[in-house]
């Protein structure tokens, strides 16, 4: 049942396979009077295209997209935009052979038998290309929260392989994570990182991590307890990524060991606003924003296209059988997935300002 | 803008305040011919009371729950599920000293913030008595699941204030969990947590932990991809009980560290089913469930209520203030947070095993 | 599946049943700072009382509404507005012997195939008496709209048992509708239509009518198209009252023999404001409220209560069998439907002006 | 705020503008299994083509559909199917003139003042070329509808500028309304519709009318009480169609004027099942299909577009002015509005049994 739309008053509605025509994204409830272009969206595909290092997948695919409706004059009107990609670097030659043999990780096994009938090739609906269609939403929604209110949101890696970051990078190297290609704060970390996800390429094998996502400027107020909490939407739709095994925010899983006295944030008086003077909170209480940074972090789990040969279940023969996967597939998703977790914050956080008055929702 | 409602074919509808009239929970949504007593629900609101040992708060509520519609003759006829409990032991004293004085982990802050006028007393709507309706609505779930599928929901403590339970127990074990007063599979480190819990209390601190929720005989093929899914659904609802600040399905974070040949899950036939051999995944698959039992956990931070000394803002006289907060608290509230994770997991599986067609929205 | 909650932005759930414990209503979504006592929403609820007059039942319900919570210091919070009625006058006894016989213009028969156990005392939840709720939700939504931007909405009988009012009454004259028993603004009209419902009344039938209403001060652009316009929104919240078969807006059905010359709405500036001069199109353009007064009209069919003699199915022998209908019915419905009607264009007009940033969700 | 999605279970997302790039719309929740090819959406194209004789507009658009994704191997797959027409024969150059001069009886005056910034070419989003998306929808809904349940809904011309066709046509001739322009099921009143209608446009006026649908073959038990009832949600997407100032059921308005004795109708046993004897009710009772057939009308005003002068606003220059609209207009919206209106009703019956359990959400 109807599961492909997200959001409220900032909706993201998407479609497409991977191998079919296309992939796309209707936003609904974008005000009026935004700027937007086509480049707008396009660069942030750009940030999670394939082919883009020797570190992720060599798949070919342009993603050139197309804006189809709901902005005239490069200016969005307060009618559905309505974004696609079509599909043209497809070789679905490889998944003919497996499938009737359900890839381990993979959801290859809970669509055949929720559906029944699917489209398998490249992994089809459950394809980490559906994310195109979250970017797309999530380009709109970050130049709506930039436009009205300054936020910015960065995505970083901060685990890859086992190599950790160091901790609390300033700002400015979060926003220079996007330079290196594995997208990490830590430029000496990015190194080992990167030479972690060469080690299990050349395995056969791959790895998974950890990425953290900030949001700065966030106002105070944000989120509509008690179950459209802002930490509890944003658990929602960061662990709709494929692979993303988990969520906290600030100390996260950290905070089940401290005691309260150190849990605690303070409360002052900064820059004429009350704020906490720490961020354990991770820039929440009770559901709603603190004015705080925004604290995120997830688990990603290693790709689970591997080389190496691995156990399954021939549906049909029900025989136990032994398949190893080809293709041109990403030892390590982590940076990919860098800027889809900034698109689904930025979506989370755009309906819920629209939803909780920040933003007007007719015009800006 | 209106959060207080969770779920879409099976909804609750929750109100109140800690030291409000009353508070409840309309359940819509679940089927008719559903055998439903008083009782059912009044045992599951007895097992999140408060002063039922010394390790949790001495407030005496009875909450003595009162069914006012929706069932005829002990079953249900498929039309709105009302019930309340009527809040008898409040004593409001200790919070008019507080009013202007936000308590720091607490949401005083943000909802004087974002609301202007707001019931402080007791901590209002954002107090933990709050959860009594989502306990109420959690009831309704399990029967549900329990009569259509014989779903078990067992939730129970793994990690108190730094004492770690032994992993993997038995199911046997988790059912056992519910005889101690800190609901954990291990009778031994059971023990140390009673102690971590009065040495803290002792102290005027808190704790917090980690809870663990296992769901068995969940069919395969619960969720909608790709923004329904069954994991994105249950990180809403758990993440949206306060005080947890994070949650990780099956290796969770450990994932981030597993190489793909290890964490992926292989497939074989089990009972004449397919099923996956282990279970890092933990019952999960894009966003679909595997057959395998439901594996998550949450984080809960300690308990913000506590008698030292903490630092905080006056925001009538903007002065910087100390305040130690006073009253009838729990030193740690994990052991009162399972039931509640049961429920959300309940309402959760309830909710999208009606969308997904498992059981009849109608009449079972 | 949950169809008991209206509203997406401001929200009303309801429950309970005729002769259920209770029946009430939750509304969620309204902002804080509202003033409302117990008195506003009992007022509105004494409007739909029934034993007022004798053209109505002679149920003696006080219907004493509570509010249970979102309310403090006689001012709202942003929290969930919970209230509720007990029912007291509750004689079932005449229902006993229709359980199995369904009752012709009602819903026995529909509810009893969909949910097969149904509480089936006095029409369980598909009595009329379910409005209450509606009631107890539109006195919220009219307190916000009156106290945010001073609109008044006004039903009244326009047509009762074949006897119609003098058309276009002024706004005077339809707020004096209030005054007489049938609710209709032309008081000559008003002591006919009494006498035609006397009449049916004493022959043991029933009359049914035409209702109008009248929003004044709907500032322009409240709606959002394509599917959420605010015809398509009040056509679902008027049409989903109980005995309503019809709906239309302005010159309605009327306008499909007009031609179009004659049906547009010339535009000039009035008042400073540009505005339609007539108003065919009853306020709305493009599912968008125009400024103009809000003009809607619904048909309401006559009460099935009958104590004539009607044919229906034994539904447990198969039998053709001939049922009288005794007990306390309205032989007219209309007067009593007036207040729900304005409940229902209040909730709509509440939610969709939240929806449009006429009203700020958090805090007025 | 996003109100371009309808339905719950069944959801169609649209977006598109007049003279823009392209429209389309996305159906998300059709289970897997169903047989769907191109043609079968573009054969329902078609039919509210333009250009089909000289009754209506002669805009050339050939509305070539595409499906882009949901269907894999001519089989729906339980995905989005997304689906989308190009603009072709766009000629924007007669609306430059009109931008800030409203045209009454359209959307110009509405959207202008509520998003500030629109498209006004060809009317934009507010044009009823905006209903191929709801063409489109149907479509899908109609086949799902068909091969589970047997379902057939046609719609028919009752009454167009004046000339009402003889009553209650039988199924048969209801399906013959198709081989006339003006879709009527009686011949004889189909040609002076046709009189009509050309008499009007010779004037360069237009006419208005009422179009029927029914549904055939719904099971007893669609409709969800109390807010969600199948004639609730009915009226909601009626109305939510362009020119569409009214609707009802069964016996509708004239129900106003009946006594109870003669609205209600008498229950018996007809092959083997609960019926209605007569229909007054319109095929819903209590919100709740009945199993009789489902029997609706709305009212259609005439098409706002006409050559004849008439007067207007200048928002720029606050004079009133005289307009007369050229270009390329149907004279008479009501044929082209029988396709769309059996659209509504598809999905909303679509929507309403996979919620109410009569269609497998996953797979058919």
């Amino acid at each position: 049942m109807a599961g492909n739309m997200i959001g409220r008053a900032f909706t993201v509605s998407t479609f497409g396979e991977s191998h079919g025509v296309a992939l796309g994204a209707t936003v609904d409830g974008c005000p009026a009077g935004l700027e937007l272009a086509r480049e707008d969206i396009q660069d942030e595909l750009d940030r999670r295209r394939p082919g883009t290092s020797d570190l992720v997948s060599q798949r070919a695919e342009k993603d050139r997209v197309e804006i189809l409706s709901g902005v005239f004059d490069d200016m969005t009107t307060g009618t559905p935009i309505h974004m696609a990609v079509y599909n043209t670097d497809v070789d679905s030659s490889s998944y003919a052979s497996l499938v009737d043999r359900p890839r381990p990780g993979h959801a290859d096994l809970t669509y055949r038998m929720k559906f029944g009938h699917r489209d398998y090739r490249g992994g089809g609906r459950a394809s980490g290309r559906e994310t195109v269609s979250r970017v797309m939403g999530g380009a709109v929604a970050k130049k709506l929260l930039s436009a009205t209110h300054d936020i910015t949101i960065i995505g970083h890696a901060i685990e890859i392989g086992g190599v950790v970051a160091s901790e609390d990078p300033d700002f400015d190297s979060l926003v220079g994570s996007r330079d290196n290609p594995v997208r990490c704060a830590d430029p000496e970390a990015a190194e080992r990182m990167e030479e972690a996800i060469r080690s299990a390429s050349e395995e056969g094998d791959s790895v998974g991590g950890i990425v953290g996502i900030v949001a700065r400027n966030v106002p105070l107020g944000v989120g509509e307890p008690v179950f459209g909490k802002l930490d509890a939407e944003l658990a929602k739709s960061l662990v709709s990524i494929g692979s993303v095994k988990g969520v906290e925010f600030g100390a996260g899983f950290r905070s089940a060991r401290m005691a309260g006295s150190k849990s605690n944030d303070a409360i002052a008086e900064i820059d004429g606003k009350p704020r906490l003077i720490t961020n354990n909170a991770g820039g929440v209480l009770g559901g709603i924003s603190t004015g705080n940074d925004l604290v995120v972090r997830i688990a990603v789990k290693p790709t689970p296209s591997i080389s190496v040969a691995q156990r399954t279940l021939d549906m049909v023969t029900k025989q136990d059988v032994e398949i190893k996967i080809s293709g041109r597939h990403d030892p390590c998703i982590v940076p990919r997935i860098v800027p889809v977790a900034e698109s689904m914050v930025a979506i989370t956080l755009a309906d819920l300002m629209i939803r909780g008055g920040f933003i007007d929702p007719s015009r800006i």
